[in-house]
């Protein structure tokens, strides 16, 4: 079933808020058999939401709506609604009996000004809140059902899943699977050249690549389980060395992962990523099995006094170097007792780079029992997305190692 | 100016992304002189985007489209635009020079699929990309100018700035002010009652309150710059101990201001934030004058060998105390021969916690010459959101400390 969203809000349309609701719709229609093909945001007056009522496209048989319907809301979206749909308002004496009981049980008197909450439309539904006062409306023309909702997120989701989820699933033939690989180490359009021939084998089946700064994701998406299933057995197999996970998965929950697997503890010594690297080991839950924790070594002070990186390595190859890499990572672990070092240092920008040293220049070293490795990369101009990509890639590296590819 | 905005890309639709770019664009027009009075998101195909073209409401005088210009197969976009806008494609062989450049700049041939990034309009413009390779485009018809920028954040961003937001602002009359305030350690509700009656004295000057977990930001914008100085004005002492910075500064940058005019320096050990302050502090460029390094003290053992924490601490309070928050304090102030140790130790969760220390119990140590304070919170059940509360406080309790504020 194609569904078609209407935001309803000036809050949306000028940033002051994201529309985290359209989001989460998208996302939780397609397991009952449903997918968002045309969403539009407009402002709360009614010149703006008839046309976006007038323009949902031929193709869409469900129009949700969220935004407008709110407590403390004016009626604009409610009577706009009622008079596209060539509704009448009915003041609902039983549903006002139980709004009042609710004011009551809370001590208070309920205001006259939340009468319009007890409005249903003489031809259509009223859509049940069952965390909220302001119910929802459904109404039908003969191009597609509209479904109102509040914006407040807690409420939509709620009649979402009582009321609307159903109502799809029940006038869906088809279920849609959704499978994702994440990926890192490799850029979008290298990974394309790489099962370019594969995806061209399943045309009904479809694959999006979504690229960010630390990695591509594939989302295969299709009507047909085992089709997915098949083409995935194929990609698997020749992406390997880049793909760490699924839906979901972080980069620091596969490493946390093969950590536990192997028994191997893990410790940090960072310069450029700040802390960054244990903040991510940190964000899983039970990562205090694997990782002991680190040294920000920010300063050469730091890196010489703590991790024992040696004065001459400092002054002969500067603290950007393989070398000054290397004795961090072999510091750290021997520091912290752990069965590998991680170490990062680089110029992180935007400024301090030379034409030998340029921003964006990293290191990256990782110590172990019975060697000792390095790593060179040059990122960006700038500095946060330098610092992630450094993360993300000294993770990367001790997955790697943990997984004895290269 | 009247902006419309198409968002472009089924990842948007379905939810695989949520819409960032939107929220962005719809807050940064604004100080140009522009309002985004409607928004559709299609999907990435030729129909999709010509109805989209076609729906533009006739009072919208520019059209910002954002995805869809990358360099793998679904990218139609492209296409689609120099077909609507009566458009040829011209190789422009100079700009390919440039590309190959940059690929073996980083030691790599240059993908053939780039290619398409090396074509420009023969009638319309190219948007010139400072931070990417897929440069933007600018159409003009009858109706409106259309610019279309690439979803990638980053490379959006640099468009509006260096070339949308300027021909934005060279077309506009009006000039639309906002003035951000953004607070920490204070609830919304609690904040609007300290500055109730001075809202209620400008009636023309719009004020929005944006909670986050971290904070409230106040949103006061107007047409009248002045009327908007004058209302800051009055806020302003009401709320000094909360009010950090403008818009685009994060807590981060004002204590690092701070330390800087103090001449002070800090060092961090950190238990629950796992480096997690050590990023923010060096997130800031410059942060090296002031930001010695730290500890990541994850497991007792590095409290207790490296940072000096005593065993009997440990073991009378256990590691989430107060105690063991301030012997880290003192621990790292003294071990990185800092003026200030910051020190953070608690159960971030979601599972770990007692009766006695439940789960969002945080310490937060402070140590500095003259004296040594600690300070208890207790947040959420979220591991994710204690660790940036965690953070955001102890910023805030250096902030005050270097305020001389209580």
């Amino acid at each position: 079933m194609k569904i078609g969203l209407i935001t309803i809000g000036a809050e949306l349309l000028n940033g002051a808020r994201t529309d985290t609701n359209a989001s989460w719709i998208g996302q939780n229609v397609i397991a009952s058999g449903g997918s968002v093909e045309w969403h539009m945001t407009v402002n709360d007056d009614k010149k703006s939401i008839v046309n976006a009522l007038d323009s949902v496209p031929i193709s869409i048989d469900g129009v949700l709506c969220t935004g407008g319907l709110g407590p403390t809301h004016d009626d604009i979206t409610p009577t706009v609604l009622y008079d596209y749909f060539g509704a009448k308002p009915k003041f609902d004496e039983s549903y006002w009996e139980l709004l009042s009981e609710k004011f009551a049980a809370r001590g208070r008197a309920i205001p006259e000004s939340n009468r319009n909450q007890a409005m249903r439309p003489d031809t259509g539904e009223v859509i049940p809140n069952p965390v909220g006062s302001a119910r929802g409306l459904h109404f039908t023309n003969d191009r597609y059902d509209c479904f109102a909702m509040p914006g407040v997120p807690s409420e939509m989701k709620a009649m979402m899943q009582n009321t609307i989820l159903p109502w799809i699933a029940s006038k869906s033939d088809v279920k849609h699977h959704i499978v994702v690989l994440r990926t890192t180490g490799i850029m979008e359009s290298a990974l394309y050249e790489k099962i370019e021939s594969i995806i061209s084998n399943y045309p009904i089946v479809n694959i999006a690549f979504l690229p960010r700064f630390t990695g591509v994701d594939l989302r295969i998406s299709s009507t047909d389980a085992d089709l997915i299933e098949e083409m995935v057995s194929q990609i698997a197999p020749i992406i390997k060395k880049y793909h760490f996970g699924g839906e979901g998965v972080e980069l620091e929950n596969a490493v946390g992962r093969l950590l536990v697997q192997s028994g191997k503890t893990i410790a940090t010594a960072e310069s450029c990523t700040g802390g960054l690297i244990g903040d991510r080991f940190t964000n899983v839950s039970g990562s205090s099995a694997y990782y002991k924790g680190g040294i920000v070594a920010y300063s050469n002070e730091v890196k010489h006094n703590i991790l024992g990186v040696k004065n001459k390595t400092l002054n002969a190859y500067g603290a950007v170097s393989e070398e000054t890499a290397l004795e961090m990572a072999i510091g750290v672990r021997r520091l912290l007792k752990s069965n590998i070092g991680l170490s990062t240092t680089g110029i992180a920008g935007p400024t301090g780079g030379t034409d030998e040293k340029p921003v964006g220049l990293i290191y990256v070293g990782l110590s172990y029992e019975g060697g000792n490795k390095a790593f060179k990369f040059i990122f960006t101009p700038s500095r946060l997305t330098n610092k992630r990509m450094t993360s993300q890639a000294a993770l990367n590296i001790t997955r790697l190692f943990l997984l004895d590819v290269s």
